[in-house]
């Protein structure tokens, strides 16, 4: 049985932290947003089956797994987590390995709201002003408190941050490290003495074989000024 | 052993979900720096405990629990959700309890950015035009989202979130609802109409005996305008 992953088809977005969790795995899933308009994918068919799911989600992405239909990516990923391996099996680092993502949850609204401070529904345009002053306060304040506090974890314990064995919150890392390099390349080169376990962790997760594999294959979307993590210059500074 | 829960003691914030669920199980805990400064309460002592704990919390609420040290508000409720039965045992239900939960960590984050739309360290009165455009889309179109998604939930399934039992999911929008109540006024009562059953249901966790006894002790702390959801009136309408 296929896993089904329900989520924007043009945006890395939070669905990306599920599809790395999935590629890693060397899950069997169709990203069904993605396959061609005629055989069911598109936008408008992904809002129509959205709205047929039960129990319903709020906001994808969803993941159909047999009779499961989750959301949430925090949650999604709890269940990958279990399922194949990515995350301890005591009940202590299974908490631990979810309170981690939870940290990324917030971390990628944050990121997110940098270009969208006032509303996600109005455009970039139309809340530069508000972004500039929310990208200055993040750059300055957030952007250091949370990649320091993954360096920190890393330098007490690791190699990664559930210890011995990877986890999806590594996967997690990865992929927020990079989306904010991305965004913000002035800033992450300026803080990059200060979070050096962090970076080196990101590069192990890109080199590992299905996570390389993936990241070179056409599934990767690239980053893009629709998702989370979005280059406006101006929003960057070192 | 008593629980030990560790967070800010003059706000109700995110501290006020996991207090919740320890009324409604009527668990034994100390509400640690809400003790006496002269017997280890306070602000700065809490700070200092933080920065003791292993592994490290990103940010309170924290809960210890013995050898357990957690942190992030949904992850802690999943633990005493199990502990407590205060979620459904099987794992479908537990995650869908969970799924919801994260659905409030969203509408919290948004809640409280309506009067902190640029950063979280500087004052309202220096983001009050941004505030004011970020609850105009709030009120529009989260709030009723958001409270609308519940609602259908309710009506497609009840009489609570998961079904036959109450879960930590409903004290979780019963304390949503009366958050936003308190916040907004006047966008909630137009929009009470349309979402009877989630009221219904804020009412009926507000009867039961010990979150009742809870509610009129001094454990239960006002709303105020240091916390999450505040009430300023410019940031409201119908």
């Amino acid at each position: 049985m296929a896993y089904e992953l329900h989520y924007w088809p043009g945006i890395q977005g939070r669905g990306e932290f599920v599809r790395l969790a999935l590629e890693e795995a060397g899950a069997d899933y169709v990203d069904v947003a993605r396959v061609p308009a005629s055989e069911g994918g598109g936008e408008r068919a992904l809002l129509q089956k959205l709205r047929a799911l039960a129990p319903p989600p709020f906001a994808p992405p969803v993941l159909v797994a047999g009779e499961f239909v989750l959301a949430q990516t925090a949650n999604i990923l709890l269940f990958l987590g279990a399922r194949h391996g990515l995350a301890p099996t005591d009940e202590a680092g299974r908490l631990w390995v979810n309170q981690l993502q939870l940290t990324f949850t917030d971390l990628v609204k944050e990121a997110h709201d940098i270009h969208h401070p006032i509303s996600g529904s109005l455009y970039y345009e139309d809340q530069k002003d508000a972004a500039k002053a929310n990208a200055v306060a993040f750059r300055r304040e957030r952007l250091p408190k949370y990649l320091g506090y993954f360096e920190r974890i890393l330098e007490s314990a690791g190699p990664w941050l559930a210890g011995e064995a990877v986890s999806y919150a590594d996967l997690s890392l990865f992929q927020a490290v990079r989306g904010l390099q991305y965004a913000l390349p002035q800033a992450m080169a300026a803080l990059a003495p200060r979070i050096g376990r962090a970076l080196a962790l990101a590069d192990r997760i890109e080199a590992r074989p299905k996570i390389a594999r993936y990241l070179a294959s056409p599934r990767r979307i690239a980053f893009n000024e629709a998702g989370i993590f979005r280059h406006y210059p101006e929003l960057d500074g070192a």
